[in-house]
């Protein structure tokens, strides 16, 4: 399950929210941070559009390692750009799209990492949604507002979709 | 289970005919090729012992990943370098390193890929055993000296050493 969306948008704490839930009936979850990616698969990748592609293409493999060994990965990561999105989503069996969807004005007042404010002082560049490009999801299986939802709300969305379309997945 | 070596030592052979007992077994494996790798979580790393380096960490962090969820992961890596096996070793809560030792005369006449022979017509440089250091293991869990045993026995071996350790993960 891919948890897309601009910085702030509320994918990390989302996630973890279906983890949890996924969690505690007793079902094999791994949550992948892209953040923390960066860090250990990715170092050294930077953020032109090649280089988050070939970041996301990782996390795909990584996810589709784990899938194997039947794995819920939920993945949280912005995969701003559409292609990618739809490569990884082909190099899988199944794929569930979560366009974490807040506005722009919603998601800076948020600014979980103070990312937002860096960028209009002109301390950073290339923040997705400010100077580089978001490609919103065309048909994503399942969109949150986070902007309108609890967070209980969403993630009881996600847990819906899988439930009607995946519920072989949700057997322990 | 780490299968270290120089090229052409027989890790590959090695790893999946072990991967084959386990499977027979119905036991959850994954093989990870060092080769294989290099086109998806290290592309664009080169050979030289930062990179070598970096390549092995990946590699060992997608084994964290997969073993935290009962996977027996088969690494076939030359992992040159012992501080950077160790740190592997260290990361994860079990490790078991399969030295696969054969002379360099008997893994140069094997010489699966070429590369010795380029190597030694100068076509490439930094080839392990050749131009680039292989620091041997000195306490491998298994040593396999796969110039005088058949992959039967080599098997045969590193299976024995995981049902008098390991016995707990060769339970279905």
């Amino acid at each position: 399950m891919w948890f897309t969306g601009l910085p702030s948008a509320g994918k990390t704490t989302l996630s973890r929210a279906v983890a949890a839930q996924l969690l505690a009936a007793d079902l094999p979850v791994e949550l992948l941070d892209a953040d923390a990616l960066r860090l250990t698969i990715s170092r050294g990748l930077g953020y032109s559009k090649e280089d988050r592609d070939e970041n996301i293409r990782r996390i795909g493999y990584v996810c589709g390692l784990l899938a194997r060994h039947g794995v819920i990965v939920l993945v949280s990561a912005i995969a701003p750009y559409r292609n990618i999105r739809a490569e990884v989503r082909q190099n899988l069996s199944r794929f569930v799209e979560v366009f974490v969807n807040a506005p722009l004005q919603v998601c800076e007042q948020r600014d979980v990492k103070g990312l937002y404010r860096r960028a209009r002082h002109g301390e950073m560049h290339g923040l997705t949604g400010i100077d580089a490009p978001y490609e919103p999801p065309e048909a994503a299986e399942v969109e949150c507002h986070t902007d309108l939802e609890s967070v209980e709300q969403s993630a009881g969305k996600v847990i819906a979709f899988l439930e009607n379309h995946y519920a072989e997945v949700l057997l322990p």
